[in-house]
């Protein structure tokens, strides 16, 4: 059981001890309007021990003191920080790194990310544009390419956010290639091999929900073919 | 009557001193774009004082000697920083303390909260939104859920600052779930149980009020029905 | 003559010397997009003494030692920096200092003040917006109330920005209550009885040129009667 | 060839050398949103040693170390940082400074440009706007006039970064007036005389691509005449 003694597991000296990276990542995410308001959430594995925010903080003033750690093949915690809660988020990262073996997991209130879900049905689609190349193609070695379409399912809301596991777990089987899940007007989740591939993922991904948005507003769809672009509504 | 030794209530060296949080806060808002050109404000209680931003200065270059501190109770001012003029929002934060027990108030112009009292009536509705549970119910305990509907009034502006004490009263009683008031061409005024709470949910709030512009400029109801979103004025 | 010995004009360790105070304020519009790509400019006055950003350098990278210094009563340099030139800007800033007195001119290139530009014809004009009571009323004391109009007179751009002189000398006598010139297609001039006035309507009235261009896509008359809005063509 | 004696090449005290500023301003670029999830890049010439930043790599993280240095006559690298892979972007950067003797050529993902690659055919054209100014004529000295046309051409993307070499060097004879070639549904590539100016010139593009598509949106035709605003779709 958690103990005093594992303050150890959370104080570090090394800039890229997970629990000192949580912590400067929430900041960055905090100035990109991703994690307001105490949203959104990210999480960190070293082999088999995960390092998880809080709940209900201000994401951007945390400091390695506030982090939980659990042994992943026991979902045992391994220190719980006095007077705050495991993060809700908690089941949904344990399916990314469960399914897919993920090294990191971030969850954000992106407003890119609510608005596409208002936007498109059951899956967000974009092709034919460079920043696609950032994004790994999972079921074979290698990147998505420039005229590949990229494709992440977007799957319903539920009233507590633990509840989506089911649907999350169960869209990480059906998109296979997908490194993300969008909720419906709620946010995203992006999880990578590292703490720094799920980042990566998760600003490229966030640039194509930006550019979509405003693809769709100039009449010019996001997965259309190349050429598609001279229907826009502006012209 | 204050007096010169009243400057220790302002001089500390412990960061969260109030004096010292309200010139931090004040500079995070400026860079948010709800305080330039001296507009906003804020104020912070600690037990029966209440400390508040001047009137007409620079909010993000304000330092502790600034501050006003009064006596919550008999509303004597118990320090007056020279050549400074106290805050036009003086009377509207003692409404927060008064009808709401708050142990905080922020104001801001914040052109999302004009721009939705342009777009609303007499009050702003958002529904089925994540970042909604980040506010607190009041009447009872616990935090809006995922299905709830937030309702924020709306009053009208006045020439003079002070003279927006008796409609805000009047909104803080009439819609006592809500813990904001907007004012119509003006801003809003956001207050909470701690500095950190008002702070947190003068972002979540701000957060919706931006979202629900999008959502208007889509042709998506900001309170509308789950699905609702498929009639988007893009499709 | 300007001399080597004219360094001591520039040179000092005070925050709020002017040569130092066009450095950091110059370092803020940059990341405002107000003066990328050299755009922009600033000049302070001290006593008979104007302080002048020079022309065609990069706004957020100067040192007090780029500055040039100009008597303002002989209108002769008392420091010419080496290899910089002189602003082009420097008769519209004398202009200013000239006309009404001011104790600094600001320079921006702002998208928000290219915008309105392009939107009216010879007159910029907004009311009943809050942020208007950051404004000075100029032919008397105080500032302007909530229900009065703000008009903001646009000049047509020329080749040189030299040759704005004489219609920007017009519009300041023509609209004696404005603090502002705009230029069409090019941006704005601000001025002030100091530096941090001019600094703060400056920051209103980008404040109030980007809320304008916000309503007027919305369909909402920024100088419209309070009501107005209710004819959103977002209804 | 390159050895570990190579690292004197980029490691070095002086701010202005050109590892140390690629790290600087790349940072610049990835605040700006230019090259978030390691997309963009950028290339320092100094005499007949070029710098360029790694592929794949986080722009806003990287060191001096990181760099890969190449003799520009022979081709040959003269340093290359282990474990990370040359820049795809390296043959372009090569065709700016081979025909165009630039001192440094930028790279980034500039939603602006994407964005106005996908409003406009060949060439994106902008006229009678004061930003222009900042912009050099290349084919004879000084800077282009506020009444002047800027013409940038628009290539078509390839499935590869390094195949857009020949269209680019195509795009470069064929519009000798231009410091700058946007990449459709890609971004842009931009390049100068010194470091500084493809900064300086990055920038006012950049500023002029935002401002495009902000007139296409309101109505008025970027490159039209002065006066043709008054037919903005707003009126």
């Amino acid at each position: 059981m958690a103990d005093d003694s594992a303050d150890s597991l959370v104080l570090s000296h090394d800039p890229n001890h997970p629990a000192n990276l949580i912590c400067e990542l929430c900041k960055l995410f905090y100035n990109n309007g991703w994690v307001t308001g105490t949203g959104g959430g990210i999480s960190i594995r070293e082999g088999d021990k995960i390092f998880i925010a809080p709940s209900g903080v201000q994401k951007e003033r945390m400091v390695p003191d506030n982090m939980f750690v659990m042994n992943l093949p026991t979902k045992e915690y391994l220190r719980v920080p006095k007077s705050l809660k495991p993060s809700a988020c908690t089941p949904l990262f344990l399916a990314a790194y469960t399914n897919r073996n993920a090294g990191a997991c971030i969850h954000t209130h992106s407003q890119n990310a609510v608005i596409v879900s208002l936007l498109y049905d059951k899956v967000f689609t974009i092709a034919n544009i460079e920043q696609i190349k950032a994004l790994p193609k999972i079921t074979e070695p290698g990147y998505f390419g420039f005229f590949d379409t990229l494709t992440i399912p977007i799957i319903e809301n539920t009233a507590h956010e633990e509840d989506l596991k089911d649907s999350l777990e169960q869209a990480i089987l059906n998109y296979p290639t997908s490194t993300a899940v969008l909720v419906r007007r709620h946010g995203i989740y992006v999880w990578g091999e590292t703490v720094w591939k799920a980042k990566v993922y998760n600003e490229a991904i966030d640039y194509l929900l930006e550019l979509a948005v405003k693809m769709r507003q100039l009449g010019i769809p996001p997965d259309g073919a190349i050429g598609s672009e001279k229907n826009t509504r502006l012209v």
